[in-house]
């Protein structure tokens, strides 16, 4: 190959967990152990952090079972973090210190598997080198429940997240009717400024056990309006559920979650507003104005984490996002994410495009308005049919006693 | 047969949803069906409250794949109540009604699918009709998350939500470790006055990804030693998980969820009041005493309905109880509970019993003190060997695009 680049890889994760954010990693490991150009495989710690702090795993002295196992491991196996690293032409610090750990592991592979803030560290290392005249090839390998990765059909993590939320929002429908006396429920779902996540419990209620209302924070949130709407269902059968993204806001922007506290929340490291709590705020503003016996549910890290409950068709796709980054970066590519197109047609179909980092760092894919329905408090065909091919399949677990038998892996520090 | 009584029968469902009560309704209707003697099989909609207004479903109109299909369908499908019965000897206007109900369908065998409540309103049943002369015969079917029901090793609904529990507990074990930060989590999981679901967490530590600390109950919970606990790993590990029963109190037998209701704590450090249940009052007194990021997770409804995540020898066992029934009351049994004996020996075995219902009814089996560690932090390994047989067993369920499909009844009423 006239482009081949030999050195050593390293891979990193970042930005919350997901069910299958470690089978992209997998993707990566495998494919790089593999590859004849990369000579080391890498584990970042804690993403970036563990580059920054020089603190790798190699990746070669881990069993290939164990690796294997990461398909159905959740969360990140290699430890995340949510740092936020300075534009390099402000400050070039942090890349002075990841160019020397990159030169002394001959590193000319990275690859770093995460969310919008990920791709924004992954282009901005990227356009480091190019100026620096380093050479290494970066890609991003996505991942993200919240689905809201710009310029990609939908993102790793999203379908098992979506088929978890649905799956839990029918056995809740189940449970919630049980009784022959009233009975509200509020399911809190996670997404902040998508409702990717919120709108899938709707799909639930396509096969006849799902919620009543649905929120996304795409819209509005009309306090009175809802507060009328959940009476009236109340009043005719008696039961409600009510399914609402965490992010929901009224129309001068602020979360309802909010509505419950009189200070100013709490910030991440971002900046972004730490937010729950949401569906016992309004579980509690819902049985003040009916007088009836409303339950706030909130999915919390579970809806994340669930990997005994993940898509089949999002694991394969996660892994092979991994696999087509470290293909495409032997093969000369650099700078881009992995991304997905749909094929036309009425099977379901997956392809694989890179994205220009530049293009995808910090855009927010939002939920287009016209697939949510007029009212804002339900979504049409076109979103269920987007959702449903992404979380199709049941994964074969390892088992160990009927429960879930994770990778273990050795975490060989390297010198 | 000598005994043998003709007659139609009733099955119904009373207390709170588990992911296998349907098990054991498919194992009554399915046996009564197939039974000669039994000439109509008819379904209580909402248990006891059914049968005093007439409600019944007439289950042989129904699909016999749709019926098997309650094998794997939380919740109780003909619904359920928890109507409170009157003791006969108080007040007999329930029962005269009942009493004209079954003649008029000429029942004469009566099965009752519940927890402890149940149990009682199906002993007082059985009561009356042997002092009314009327004949009847009377069994109880065991169901209850808890597993709470005096005189069975263990109930039918247990081993489906331990298992969800553990499963969830171990996935969050993953998700709550994944950031270089400290963060402690707070688990809150079902069961008033008795620790079995809660210990289960423990479970997840034997496979090395459990909580650290798990309190049960039965133990008087201390707030200064929890708090001291807490900070200790804390400080140590930088990751904290605490499983706790939503029934823990302190040595006053004040419930600590009661906590949060003090004049002085109603809002936490941020000034959010805090509406939650115990998971969000502990985590707010946690993050006051460490400073730390702390989070409530409530498995709330979800560990009760679990069904895609059930045991199968939860399901098959529960089915087996409500055929047990059938059986023993065609055989002339009557005024008995179905139980489990747990046979000696290294291979797990379960031996089917009858308990007098009187003898279970209102009676409560706690976790033995002795399988509670000495410092009331955890559990022993004779509670570890007890749970993990309920749990074994991956259930087929059928699927439709990837969910579940839930058996759907007819509910004809019958004339």
């Amino acid at each position: 190959m006239a482009n081949q680049l030999r050195g050593a890889c390293i891979i990193g994760q970042s930005g919350g967990p997901t069910a299958v954010i470690n089978a992209s990693a997998y993707g990566v490991i495998r494919t790089a152990l593999d590859a004849d150009c990369i000579t080391e495989v890498y584990g970042a710690a804690n993403g970036i952090k563990g580059v920054l702090d020089g603190k790798l795993y190699d990746m070669s002295q881990e069993d290939a079972e164990e690796l294997r196992r990461l398909l159905n491991t959740p969360s990140s196996e290699l430890g995340s973090c949510r740092y936020k690293i300075a534009a390099p032409e402000d400050d070039d610090t942090d890349y002075k210190r990841i160019q020397a750990v990159f030169e002394k592991y001959n590193v000319r592979y990275f690859f770093y598997n995460g969310g919008n803030d990920s791709m924004d560290t992954c282009s901005k290392i990227s356009r480091y080198f190019a100026k620096s005249g380093y050479e290494c090839r970066v890609m991003g390998v996505p991942k993200t429940i919240d689905n809201d990765l710009f310029g990609t059909d939908h993102c790793p993590g999203f379908g098992s997240a979506a088929k978890y939320i649905i799956t839990s929002c029918m056995e809740v429908y189940k449970d919630a009717r049980v009784y022959d006396t009233g009975m509200i429920t509020v399911i809190e779902i996670m997404g902040r400024h998508a409702g990717w996540l919120a709108g899938s419990a709707a799909v639930a209620g396509h096969f006849g056990c799902g919620p009543d209302l649905v929120y996304l924070p795409e819209r509005d949130f009309d306090m009175e309006q809802f507060l009328a709407d959940v009476s009236h269902i109340y009043e005719k059968n008696g039961k409600v559920i009510v399914a609402v993204s965490e992010g929901i806001h009224d129309k001068d922007g602020r979360f309802i979650s909010e509505y419950a506290s009189d200070t100013a929340s709490q910030k991440d490291a971002f900046g972004h507003t730490q937010l729950g709590g949401l569906a016992a705020t309004l579980a509690a503003i819902v049985q003040e104005k009916t007088g009836a016996k409303v339950r706030g549910i909130e999915l919390s890290l579970l809806q994340r984490c669930g990997a005994h409950l993940a898509s089949q068709t999002d694991i394969d796709e996660a892994f092979t996002a991994g696999k087509v980054a470290v293909e495409q970066a032997v093969a000369g590519e650099s700078g881009q994410m992995v991304g997905f197109r749909r094929a036309e047609g009425a099977a379901y179909k997956c392809e694989y495009v890179l994205l220009p980092l530049n293009s995808v760092a910090n855009a927010e894919k939002k939920v287009p308005l016209a697939w949510i329905n007029k009212k804002g408090d339900g979504v049409t065909q076109e979103f269920i049919d987007y959702v449903l091919p992404l979380i199709q399949g049941e994964p074969e677990r390892d088992l160990e006693c009927s429960l879930p038998r994770f990778a273990r892996l050795k975490k060989v520090l390297a010198n």
